[in-house]
């Protein structure tokens, strides 16, 4: 049993309008009650409602802060546990005020991720949909806010438990014949067993499938733009980032990212290198040479190459794409407006024709081809439809990767004749491994690592 | 009338457990509604109650976020109108989703400060409890948050309310006898002007006497600490820094401030100037001379000179002293655990014998002593009691000064026998006076200005 009360800061800490302090345990109610002054008494207010008054501080009666609490209780709430959430004033001081007050009852600062750590042990939300809100938190672009969404929702739980259930059966059935081991039905068992993992891996192989586009979806492309000094890289820049609402600048009061930079291109999401780095990375030739291009190029999912058609290649461009032939590359021959002077025949020797984009990024002509251009080259022009359930964790990835394996064990040891209890053991630990997705058979320090990543307050 | 609905992010932009939406205005129920589901329709909830459910896209109904939406009815709000918080996981992805959605409904963006000026307009709160609001959310202290909260409570509008109420029975008074001009009547009415604006002079007095220590417990003491290299300033600091439970770096997840640098001695708030200005202030003589050194100190309220007493004084310090003699300064006589080479007789000839502090800030000696040193320096020895109503608002200051004016004019023509109408004037100017500290005399620009000092979602 989770005897204890823990409390922290939930909403990010900075001048603001507001700040909200969450409580969770059997004792939170009681324990807020001590330092809360209101109309009614927090014990008797019924679940769901907001109530002002003022936080005191019982020592002296003095006020602390003015304050809305909101009561909500067991099971009906976050954790499943008494809940209750304190909306005080913005700004550091008005929260560490009711922080200080709250560690002095019997109340003890919560570790981060333990507020959806309780959710998952009380059995609220599975692990998947657990690390479902990880990504929603630290998401930077609608998409992948959607598949975290969708995560959480218990998408991918409910698929997965699918799996399990056909898995279970399958053991029940083995579990069932094991007593009777007639050749027939031992040979009759072996061939439900084959048909049973073969149906299973097929739907691993359908998860498996998303997981590239997941990732990416999830993370972003990481893309480099290089190019010779003046040929266009920082306005295609400027062309990308203003092309889209990007997301941090949009909210006023926010500072922009400056680590990284992201757009979204036909719902593709870039991960721009480091503006500074690209910056840089622009002017790399004349700067720091081909070294220096190397190293961005290498880190690169994604490289965008901007030459300027009105001139004559250069032998850095040349050496350049003989540095990229063969990655994830796009060549932008730009300033398409002037006569062109260079021949695509030679561009074509290292890259394929449909990866060569026209473009005039002063006039904003040919956009539409390089978006298109991107998205091709991710997506295989196969774009993802809204109901789909991405598979985008790495443990998720593992896990079912080694599932398939297990089934895939077990369909030729069936498939081989082997007997029935040995195949039942790869059958076994398929279930376990898709159990570990979910939660339902991961051990502690799993467990505890996960919740380790989330930020304090959740 | 303020017909339409606003709304705006007002937790801080960050990654963390929530964030909140602050929604404000006639059509705040109705309008979330259309983006809003939940078990029961958010028009038939009753108010102060909290609604678990998911914000959809009208369009096409996509799961946009997981959310808890809070109904405050007006007039029960802080606004005073229908005010609905809508509570979503926190990153910058979820609050941009919800918003965009929100904006496309019949809800434009708040400006900055909007729904607390909505709280003024609509007579929730006066002037004075805004701006409380404002430096609730500012405060860098404990006790600048106390005196804020206060305000917040209406205590100085309450002290402002009754001598408005003195300044309009006046006002009656007078009126009522100007239509008598008998002389005895004239002259007892220009002794009841004298007394009754004595009276209210007194009490701005008394408040005025609390803007100094209001306006340092409010802002901080700017200090600087200087002195030769290798006297123990860096060790000042931090002992100094350490000894109070610094206020950002007590809240996990929060960055240390690297401008300025809070700490609280005996209450008084010390705004130690910027790390780095310190830090490089510190060594200030030995890297660029007694010119940086004088920036530093003419900037700040309080010096703090160190010197090592273990070592004779050097041509530098005395410079030093020379210049800062008349300022507020303590000099700390550091290394006091070593036989001391340096007379107090000659610090003597620069400071106050109080002001002169033998310390090893080693040893942690003489703290209490530096402490009592400050403290005597900028409250006479005399603490503040908690209970106090500080009047810390520059604006609030020049009103009280200006009022006070005007009281002293009426005074005085009614002690030289000035016709009544003609004193009236002057009562009546008071009265306006003070009545902009509520704003209950202020104009509509003075309001914007006011309320533009927000940040977003207030």
């Amino acid at each position: 049993m989770l005897g204890d009360t823990i409390a922290a800061i939930s909403t990010a800490v900075g001048e603001s309008g507001i700040a909200v302090i969450r409580v969770s345990g059997p004792d939170a109610v009681v324990e807020v009650e001590r330092i809360f002054k209101s109309k009614t008494p927090l014990r008797e207010v019924t679940s769901h409602t907001v109530h002002y008054g003022h936080i005191l501080n019982p020592e002296n009666d003095e006020k602390v802060e003015e304050v809305l609490v909101t009561v909500m209780l067991a099971p009906r709430s976050f954790t499943m546990e008494d809940v209750v959430e304190i909306s005080s004033h913005g700004g550091i001081v008005a929260v560490k005020r009711v922080m200080d007050l709250l560690l002095l009852q019997n109340i003890r600062l919560a570790e981060p991720g333990e507020f959806t750590k309780r959710a998952f042990l009380n059995g609220r939300i599975d692990l998947s949909q657990a690390e479902g809100v990880i990504d929603l938190i630290r998401s930077k672009s609608d998409k992948a806010f959607s598949i975290a969404l969708k995560q959480v929702d218990g998408m991918l739980s409910s698929k997965i438990r699918k799996l399990r259930h056909t898995l279970v059966e399958t053991l029940a059935h083995i579990e069932v014949n094991i007593d009777y081991p007639e050749h027939d039905v031992e040979s009759m068992t072996s061939q439900f067993i084959k048909e049973k993992s073969s149906e299973v891996m097929a739907e691993i192989d359908r998860l498996l499938q998303t997981a590239e586009q997941g990732k990416i979806l999830r993370e972003g492309i990481t893309t480099a733009i290089v190019g010779r000094p003046n040929v266009g890289k920082s306005s295609l820049l400027n062309t990308l980032v203003q092309g889209e609402k990007a997301i941090v600048t949009d909210i006023p009061g926010t500072t922009r990212d400056v680590i990284e930079e992201y757009v979204t291109i036909r719902n593709i999401p870039l991960r721009l290198l480091d503006t500074a780095g690209i910056r840089e990375t622009m002017d790399v030739v004349e700067q720091i040479g081909v070294e220096r291009s190397k190293n961005a190029v290498s880190e690169a999912d994604l490289i965008l190459m901007v030459i300027n058609a009105g001139e004559p290649l250069h032998q850095d461009e040349l050496e350049l794409m003989e540095q990229i032939r063969g990655r994830q590359a796009i060549v932008i021959m730009n300033k398409m407006d002037l006569p062109s002077q260079v021949g695509r025949d030679i561009l074509q020797r290292y890259f394929p024709e449909e990866l060569i984009i026209p473009m005039s990024v002063k006039e904003e002509q040919g956009l539409e081809l390089l978006e298109e251009g991107i998205s091709k080259l991710f997506f295989s022009g196969k774009l993802e439809s809204a109901d789909m359930t991405y598979v985008s964790n790495v443990r998720h990835i593992a896990l079912l990767k080694k599932a398939k394996q297990s089934l895939k064990d077990a369909y030729e040891a069936a498939d081989q004749f082997v007997p029935i209890d040995m195949i039942q053991i790869d059958v076994r630990l398929a279930w376990e491994q898709l159990g570990e997705i979910v939660g339902d058979t991961a051990h502690d320090a799993l467990i505890d690592q996960i919740f380790s990543q989330f930020c304090l307050g959740k």
